[in-house]
């Protein structure tokens, strides 16, 4: 299968041919991970509803979880109003990053705290 | 003034010296949109408390809201595992996206639906 060629027109793809992914736990709204699809794997997400992502440093797709067992049942994908970004609510089974932590944002790397409000 | 050495070390940018910046509002959680960060931007960012930005059609900094007024006070901003991306939680005033919705996914272009779990 290919991706729907209505869809396919709607994207804006940056110049290696990917749109953004952002990941949201659809049961808290936290934002899980960022990363990147080609058409291919889009149409896999979309089809599949497992998260399937492009890896930019292996160049291949990649469907998360695949080797860790943390996979992502996908509820919803939303299209940006300029087409170069998806939201992609997920069910997350385990951490979701390859950290073994909930987030990718739930490292130590906080830069500026809410508390600081100024 | 420049940014910190250290968070400069951490920082992975892509070939045009830029990190994703995925900006949630910090009272509802929910993604509001995606924009670019270059150093200055993050700098910017971080010292200003108003979310700012790199423009890439531009080549520009943006300080979003500057003309519509509709900018963002930032409360956190944290870094992802791997340096390339950052979450920054903001208090939105007035809609987000540029096209007067609230966030820049409020389109009708939902690809998938959550209700449609099969």
């Amino acid at each position: 299968m290919s991706l729907d060629p209505a869809l396919s027109a709607r994207l804006k793809r940056n110049a290696d041919g990917l749109v953004c992914a952002v990941v949201v736990d659809h049961a808290t709204s936290d934002v899980l991970m960022v990363a990147w699809m080609n058409d291919e794997a889009l149409e896999k997400t979309l089809t599949t509803r497992r998260g399937t992502y492009y890896s930019r440093s292996r160049q291949e797709l990649w469907v998360k979880g695949e080797t860790s067992g943390h996979v992502q049942h996908v509820r919803e994908v939303r299209l940006d109003c300029d087409g170069d970004t998806v939201l992609v609510r997920v069910d997350q089974t385990g951490p979701a990053c390859h950290t073994n932590t909930r987030t990718c944002f739930d490292t130590d790397e906080r830069l500026l705290l809410a508390d600081d409000r100024g």
